[in-house]
């Protein structure tokens, strides 16, 4: 027995040929490896030592404070909850705080809607510590399907609802279900949200990309699709889905109900599966957010059949909008057009990680079923809303008009989202450093920045960029303007210093 | 383009060929639609159709209440949440309450140490709507590695840990780690918590069953261990991993100290990375919890050099034990022996999804560090954890004395987990009847159960076990007697019907 351990500790360990460890990395997953995720990268990881040094009292490092604006994390930064969702929350892990509803009211202002609010969601569950259905509570599907409903004025079904602990997981899941094999390749925009490339390097398939187009603020051009999807078939690819984040990330773009026409005919075309990832839905600035599921049912109706078998999966989350709760892991997804048999086959996948957690599933509810004019916590939800909404678009805005002060920076106009996605020409010198240090030009920019001022931000190449040119993903999360005066600064003194 | 996309349609619909749909069951990822998963499987899925006819107001049923003993989900039983928990989830999700203590206190009976742990929690967390660390928040990681420390008598390290959305997930992320081809094998004990061989299928990887002895308890054999070794290397498996459920699920057994270091023996000969699922380590009746992190350490000292390469991953949640939050998904995996380039891929693999809930770490932190006598809501807590324990205890006792009384079936005394696992001698004429159905003989019998009594258990071919053996899994949560009177009732009818 020995001999044979020997010559399976030997395949095992090519890079440490001293141990007898079992794992290393030339073989484990290689997809794992292979797999790259920048917003939680290098940069995220740099930072998040500052942040330790400052608190340790290091008087070294030439800013006081680091900006995480590499994340969409509103809570870690000035927003503040929305009290209702945080009241009916307080209620369902302590119901017993319900038996003295009068004193909750009296002394900490509860109204008699969070109080109802959370009576009626502890019938649901009973007890958020109790598993709930794997695609989530009845209930509270019910209350999804409601508001999905009166957004669309198209109907929606309980039973196509599945929760999620955010949309990561619900977008995992959908693609583990699709990629069957390593030729299957599904389209995702350049730049994209990162966490796309990263599943399907997971799961072994394909990313087939298409480039949006900047100079028409970041739009979706259908030649670019079709000519990506010859060029993968071409290459042997199954084409199967393809991904559409609306309001965009990092571009912040906001689809036309037209833009979503011209996808949803190639996908009727082409038989592709459509991944709408609608997180973003109601960071709107500039006109109106038109779901796809929508335009799917509009379609519909108005030419007969054409449409009849597209697959639609449309995503949605706690964790942006003006609610921003993160932390609590929640979402959803709807499908529409599928086969019932891959229906049940998701279910069954999503049934072995059991539920999705069952405080963000009420949070979710509280969501799509906020306080209506004339009920008792309407006027302060309403306030909170509009504040959050009108900080974001402030913040946006003042960002945008600190970036055209700076040279050699271009950019669109927020639209949405809760990113600026600015283009940096980088001069010559600036890139042969970069190129030196192995790194593209753009991580080395994000990178000088970071030590010089403490801002994070996240490379263009993390999110995929059109050859030859360089952005940044900023939020405009952060409050103040000191961290947007550091950025101007150190890009002036970059490139005096790269000229 | 449409000839194209007819041939693309046509390799796509072997089993709808009337549909231009992309997916159907055929072409879908078939490691998904094999994987299996009994827990939630047809009985749960029927058990709930019962629940909800009943609702409905269903008369026809001959039996007025369902009873789900498929899964291990307290809360959703009878067992009521730890105070202390559930108060301090109550302050960290509305902060605004920690305004007015003295109302908290005097109406509410908040006492100081609940006030104190959520002002803890939330400097470390800012937030509970914020994303954390994909580890985890460093303060909680820190309590637990405290946890751990007192636990075993060796020091844990915070950087070894990663919380997660319970310990599933945990699984899920070492296993996608671990298996980086098709030859890749785990030994996986049988019977089994069916979360592991689904993970395997999902990953396209092999799993290497080793049989657990009914007759000694349950308990692990080595040599039957080192037999499936090396029938799997024969057959050109690379075995990597061996999962140790203790205490055991569905079985209850709970490993001796010299069972784990005959476990750490094999790892340490066979360089196999040890995936210890400890869930259940509060939930022993008899003798007493010993960790495999604890032994290693130990054996490590004792005899240095031979364990030094052991890599172990253990797992824990707060969904068992005398916690049972499962709803909110929490939980944690600590790892011992990695090699640091290996645990940084784990820690980007994490950081695709984020973090796990916040709220569920919060509520770790309290489970991993309860009052303690002298702290003014020991006393409550002490009380209510016992009482949990005690029923517990009592339950399983009265549903043992009840399984004794029943023809053909056998069974270990109760001596840990929340489960119970009888073997069940089906008689000729029922295996006859359940082949013609194209069930095995013990879904067959579940089902049985099910149709006429309610009550739903697992069959043990969801497990796996012994061929020609039948069991079935029920936990021992649900409240009161009559349910399993129904069991003993059923089953004399049963055996006197193929008899």
């Amino acid at each position: 027995m020995t001999q044979t351990t020997v010559s399976y500790t030997a395949k095992r360990t090519l890079s440490a040929v001293q141990t007898r460890k079992c794992l290393n990395v030339d073989n484990i997953n290689q997809h794992v490896r292979d797999a790259k995720y920048a917003v939680r990268g290098e940069l995220a990881v740099k930072a998040e030592t500052y942040r330790q040094r400052l608190i340790d009292g290091d008087k070294s490092l030439p800013f006081d404070s680091v900006i995480f604006a590499n994340i969409g994390n509103p809570q870690q930064l000035d927003q503040k909850p929305i009290t209702f969702f945080r009241q009916v929350l307080s209620l369902v892990e302590n119901p017993l705080l319900l038996e003295n509803t009068e004193v909750l009211k009296k002394s900490f202002g509860y109204k008699q809607d969070v109080i109802d609010r959370a009576q009626a969601l502890l019938a649901n569950v009973q007890s958020v510590g109790a598993y709930s259905h794997s695609q989530g509570a009845p209930g509270i599907r019910d209350s999804v399907a409601k508001f999905i409903e009166k957004r669309d004025g198209f109907s929606a079904n309980p039973q196509d609802l599945f929760l999620t602990g955010g949309a990561s997981s619900g977008v995992s899941t959908i693609l583990n279900v699709i990629c069957s094999d390593p030729s299957t390749g599904v389209l995702v925009p350049i730049p994209q949200y990162p966490l796309y490339t990263a599943s399907l390097t997971l799961l072994n398939a394909r990313c087939v990309p298409y480039l949006l187009e900047e100079e028409k603020a970041w739009g979706t051009n259908v030649n670019a699709i079709l000519k990506s999807i010859e060029d993968a078939k071409a290459a042997g690819t199954d084409v199967r889905a393809i991904v559409v984040i609306n309001p965009g990330n990092p571009t912040g773009a906001s689809l036309s109900a037209d833009d979503i026409k011209k996808v949803l005919d190639v996908a009727a075309e082409e038989s592709l599966v459509v991944i709408a990832d609608e997180v973003y839905q109601t960071n709107v600035f500039k006109g109106e957010f038109v779901s796809f599921k929508k335009r799917l049912r509009q379609l519909q109706q108005e030419q007969p059949g054409k449409y009849d078998d597209v697959e639609l999966v449309s995503l949605h989350s706690i964790s942006k909008g003006m609610v921003g709760e993160c932390g609590h892991r929640g979402g959803y997804f709807e499908l529409a057009g599928f086969d019932p048999q891959v229906q049940e086959q998701i279910y069954k996948l999503v049934s072995i990680g059991l539920c999705p957690p069952v405080v963000a599933q009420c949070l979710l509810e509280c969501m799509v079923n906020p306080p209506l004019e004339g009920d008792p916590s309407f006027e302060l939800y309403q306030k909170e809303y509009t504040g959050i909404s009108e900080g974001l678009h402030k913040r946006a805005l003042s960002l945008f008009n600190a970036f055209q002060r700076m040279e050699g920076v271009e950019l669109q106009e927020p639209q949405g989202a809760m990113y600026l996605f600015p283009t940096i020409h980088i001069p010559a010198k600036a890139i042969e450093a970069a190129t030196a240090e192995g790194r593209p030009a753009d991580e080395f920019y994000c990178l000088a920045l970071l030590d010089a001022t403490g801002v994070c931000v996240v490379p263009g190449s993390g999110f995929g960029q059109k050859e030859n040119t360089f952005h940044f993903r900023t939020t405009f999360l952060a409050p103040g303007t000191d961290w947007v005066e550091r950025i101007v600064k150190f890009h002036s003194e970059f490139m005096d210093k790269y000229r």
